[in-house]
């Protein structure tokens, strides 16, 4: 045994310098000790991938986009889960933290963090996007890179109780409609969300990925409401007030509305539609050379499951259907692949995704047809990238 | 609008002190900016939990323990994932690093990782068991929280390459029946894998959880085999030497084998089987009062689904079945949960996992009647928690 692996060993090594370097200094060196067992473990140094934000003189308000040029799998680290802050991150004690749920209801409450931990759970794996990612993508002048055009949105598994508990609990009164949901943050932003919603299927959640929510994710409570625009989910929530009507806060009077070609706003759109976006190759990356590689990238819904991913490499004269990542679940994202040969050609590929409505992802020229360009909200048009004959890949401008 | 919400604020907050505190100061101070947008955040610092390790005077070599006992949902956070290695955690430079495919292979390779990761690929959800994990459960003296009896195990949704495709690459010469895998840690852990296996469902995995490999676990490759002992799923992968028999490797003759009371020892038992525990309420961990609480716990199967999990309050007279969270993925941690009202007197609980292949996790009895007290790897037992009537929450000793 030990000759044969011997001689086994020198006739590789043998073949010479394209084997060589790496493996056979590790043959040759003694080896060291490595890093100790620890409590809690970070990434690799060589490991790079960030948040990128705008540079700013207020960064305690804005956005910063996940780098899902360097995602894989169909989970968004908690570390690099977008953010969109309005006042900063509060650093908030769990134990000094309340809950108050009030207004037309029967049975006022005020909870703590423990006593909502006590409470029958449900966990879900849910995309949350913001309403305005891909907002540049309504201008000639789009993103250069899919962390700018569509990092605002991010996919973890979340924890907690369903509200429609606490609002039975709480008994909501006859004439309510509406549920006013408050952060804990600086502005104490405000969302107002139907009742309906509230009572179907929207979680009070205080985990993410497996452990607590993080801070810049609205440690320790927020809301979750699968399937609506990032900003209703409220963060750091510290007040429920059920109401007859809805607050009309500046975040759903002056922001998160879609200003349509007729001069008019829509109002309180929610939902979010289904989208998809190639990750790889993508904008600001470059294919080493001419030869067989894996296009992939991910889609989603509001609306529930992706069913169908066409993929074109040929700038929409012909679409094949991509391979899904099983499971697809319901409103998460569903990592999409493909193999492809890049011949050294300029090629313009795109996604199309198709969800379980029926519902299939509009071009950019049909989305702006029905909405114009200064909706500034809720695009999900089909987004393009060429790959240039040197393998450098940019984004389209239109 | 702006008047009644002050009233109604008033209202409730009259109601007082019960609900004052922090919500009453927060509407009293003027609100604080809080932190910035960052490019890669962290945990809250009130978060502590950690993985726990033996004080040792040689901590490259060892296991670390994720802590269960704070666990959420169904994914372990990448990093708290539990850690066993034997010569120290290794830094590798992606760029450098090779991984050879040889032996008895028509065309032996040496890739990089940047051709791996153009390869397809795909991603599973697994978790991963040390074949020595609960090993204190064989002892009288059993393990006092679920940390230190159930915490090597942990789940993350891994990504990478079919290990099929690569050894279909390198094409295996007939009479080959055995791959050896070898780390690029300082002791160059080896361990056996049957080729059949290797051909099935076999990973080379690059990412975890969203992102690359921790270097805890095995940075920037290895090799993710479902079900099978973790100390199989070797880290840092390096070398992979097709041969005809298994290498008898120290990991698999002095280590994990499990020693049957006839004095004979068991060699080569990959395969992990159904198992269960509870992680609230569980040893260290205390109820602060009679009432109503969430039961939950894990429960996994190296051989597939969860199919069930059944509960005991009264020390294993009764049991009653727990709701499990879907989707139940193969060998994935299922989460169960169970409301119980605790009435503040002494209860022993339990959960019960069956699995899809009828599998039924044994009692501590029945698998000691089997395989008497020195197997030291893959326990599987029921694990028994004391609540006593004021609350704190132990082991059961036997």
């Amino acid at each position: 045994m030990q000759n044969s692996e011997k001689s086994s060993r020198r006739r590789i090594l043998g073949i010479g310098a394209a084997l060589g370097g790496t493996l056979l200094a590790a043959e040759n060196t003694p080896g060291q000790l490595g890093a100790p067992l620890g409590p809690y473990s970070d990434r690799s140094p060589f490991e790079k991938a960030v948040r990128w934000r705008r540079d700013s003189k207020t960064p305690e308000t804005g956005s910063s986009f996940t780098p899902l040029q360097d995602s894989v799998g169909t989970v968004t680290p908690s570390s690099l889960h977008y953010e969109r802050h309005h006042a900063g991150i509060p650093t908030i004690d769990p134990e000094r933290h309340r809950l108050v749920i009030h207004g037309m209801v029967d049975r006022p409450l005020s909870l703590t963090v423990a006593e909502i931990r006590r409470l029958p759970s449900v966990s879900r794996t849910l995309v949350l996007e913001c309403g305005g990612n891909s907002g540049s993508e309504w201008q000639a002048k789009t993103a250069p890179d899919v962390q700018r055009s569509h990092g605002l949105a991010s996919c973890s598994e979340w924890t907690g109780v369903p509200l429609s508990l606490l609002l039975s609990e709480s008994g909501i009164q006859s004439g309510a409609g509406w549920l006013i949901a408050e952060g804990a943050d600086a502005c104490r932003m405000e969302r107002s969300i139907p009742i309906a919603k509230a009572l179907d299927n929207v979680l009070l959640a205080y985990g993410q990925n497996g452990e607590a929510l993080r801070p810049a994710q609205g440690y320790p409570l927020r809301l979750i409401i699968p399937g609506w625009e990032g900003n209703s989910n409220v963060k750091w929530l510290q007040r429920l007030r059920v109401t007859d009507q809805p607050y009309m806060a500046r975040d759903e009077t002056s922001k998160y509305t879609d200003l349509m070609p007729d001069g008019k706003a829509r109002i309180f759109t929610f939902q979010m539609e289904a989208k998809s976006v190639i990750t790889f190759p993508s904008g600001g990356q470059r294919l080493p050379g001419p030869g067989l590689y894996e296009l992939t990238g991910l889609a989603w819904s509001g609306r529930g499951r992706i069913e169908r991913v066409e993929i074109t490499t040929d700038g929409g004269q012909s679409w094949v259907d991509a391979r899904l990542q099983e499971p697809r679940l319901p409103i998460a994202f569903t990592r999409f692949r493909l193999p492809w040969r890049f011949e050294g050609r300029e090629a313009v590929i795109a996604s199309r995704a198709t969800d379980e409505s029926g519902y299939i992802q509009p071009s950019r020229e049909a989305l702006i047809e029905a909405r114009g360009t200064n909706s500034g909200y809720h695009y999900n048009g089909i987004k393009l990238w060429k790959a240039h004959a040197d393998g450098t890949v940019t984004n389209v401008e239109v």
